[in-house]
């Protein structure tokens, strides 16, 4: 256990847990085996570490991998051997997948899901309640090798399918779903089904025939979907108005 | 070491292992450094936690995890920090490799390989004498996200390329080739080449001109291949006869 | 620690840290927490591995595993959970990124940087100045499965974008790029933008308008790019001129 750590009530520790200095870990939170919590950023020295702080209720599995200067709000979890570099940003609710990687300065909001595998290139900027699939990367330089990044973004509620390749400066829309395997370069609007390598806008994605198990429309998929998500068993569009949410004239 | 732990004669265990409740570790099995046996999981309490069971011979490759309710036949291997699910099924001498990832209620067949960086998804099916090549990922759901899962099936002895996407569903038949960087939906016959994104068959795969390097026709593989088999020296076909397996008429 | 095993001048070691046999350890080296040296290759008896060489002011990071018969230059780095296997040899400066697999009998230059999760095939070699982007993936075997392998080889200076398959004995040459996604066979000359899957010669890269952050021409790259290499803060031809480095007629 390093200096300057504050441990909060009722956290629990796995075993071979190692926490360097300069970390805050929440209430309630537990810290799986061999995890490393303020990783030491390499290019700082000891003394200069940022704090590492990790909310209430989050539950880091093992092997999981916090480094210096992350910042994760209540409720995060991780996969088993997950990585979030410095300076990232994930938002509450959220998931980061076995073995998926925030890099630097990432931004992440609230109820993602980054499944398995996933490389998040630094200065990637994703919003809420968005789920990203397995192999699927987010790149960040178009003329590697080169010093500036220039991170995707992702908006609300879009859906990224497996091993897709996200190109540096593509910008997606909400409530958008990018087709398994695509290569996505420039900006897409919102409601698209985004496909293809290099992907194309294939049209509204809430006039395609995407019929899910119940035999209805999918999209927009919250009104079909609703798993540890915080209108689970309201109606989303009641949720959304609760909230305040403006919607889109696709529901 | 957790309780209600049963450990064979001649087992052996690395550095800092850690062993839950509710383990069951065959004869001289091997588990590696720093390996989780029987890792909780989440959704079920420390009470509740299914067996789990290695067979006898096994190898466990240090970094690995194997989730509670995983069941594993004799002369499993993992590779190095290759991480196995709850309610997943290894059949005998079959190998998941380095990184690999088999997610729940996957039943894999005897002597598959699969190699470095593969995920397979919730409830896929493949058969025996099954290899599958690196970042090659097995998806299980059409209209993400959505609850039920329709994981995919492999038949015997066929083999997957490198970063394939297999698609929901898709069902792929018996000594057949999926070649490198294919996207695989719907269904395959068996002796089928499958290639492309979307993949489409390219004909029988026994009468295409893939020449090895002793200059012969190498599909079907089991005629020129052994390396670790149970037809190892002997005839491929001797062998199937003597295991009474129906061999299609490719051979 | 194991028996055989030489510590240099200056070594520093994280916690949980395991060191096998035969094993030698360069002055100012740091192994990080969780990492294994000198991991037993299963094929060998325990008493015949090979030596594993690390050399001065190497940086292994937190989890890597370093397997028997690697050697490792001087101020070469991994990621954490790098993994590089038996007999691979690499260059100087080079980085081994997270995640990232060299599997066995790889040759890497000097001042590579593999970045996150590329999975390196047994037998490729791999020149100096090479850059390789995430979860590309050397393959080594044309008609899977069979025994000898046919590693692809990189030339000096050349690019590997993001999720690109190279496949078994492709030949790319120097001061090339290889766009992302591509799945490259066969051999491509010297200063030559590849492309596609199949991937194929789109002309040369010194002549395309790859635009950098500076709005120059990026390529040759060296020329643009500095960071971390031996010409930084100086010309690169000056620079290559002073190392005898025969330069293509592009500069």
């Amino acid at each position: 256990m390093g200096q300057n750590v504050s441990i909060g009530q009722g956290v629990t520790f796995g075993h071979y847990v190692i926490i360097y200095d300069n970390v805050h870990i929440g209430d309630h939170t537990s810290i799986g085996d061999f995890c490393i919590i303020g990783e030491r950023n390499s290019n700082l020295t000891a003394e200069n570490q940022p704090l590492t702080k990790i909310g209430n209720n989050c539950m880091i599995r093992s092997h999981s991998i916090i480094f210096s200067g992350a910042i994760l709000a209540d409720y995060v979890q991780t996969g088993n051997r997950a990585c979030i570099r410095e300076e990232s940003i994930v938002g509450s609710h959220s998931m980061i997948g076995y073995q998926s990687e925030l890099q630097g300065h990432c931004i992440v909001g609230d109820y993602v899901r980054i499944q398995s595998n996933v490389s998040v290139g630094k200065t990637t900027k994703i919003g809420d309640f968005v789920y990203i699939y397995p192999y699927s990367v987010f790149t960040n330089d178009n003329t590697p090798p080169s010093g500036p990044k220039d991170g995707p973004s992702v908006g609300n509620f879009t859906q990224i399918g497996t091993s897709c390749i996200i190109m540096p400066g593509a910008k997606i829309g909400q409530f958008s779903l990018v087709g398994a395997g695509s290569k996505v370069s420039g900006t897409f609007g919102d409601d698209v089904f985004v496909q293809g390598s290099p992907a194309k806008d294939k049209g509204k994605l809430s006039k395609m025939p995407f019929i899910n198990h119940q035999g209805k429309k999918h999209y927009p998929w919250p009104i079909n979907y609703d798993q540890g998500l915080p209108w689970q068993g309201k109606d989303f569009i009641t949720w959304a108005e609760e909230e305040g949410l403006k919607l889109p004239d696709i529901f």
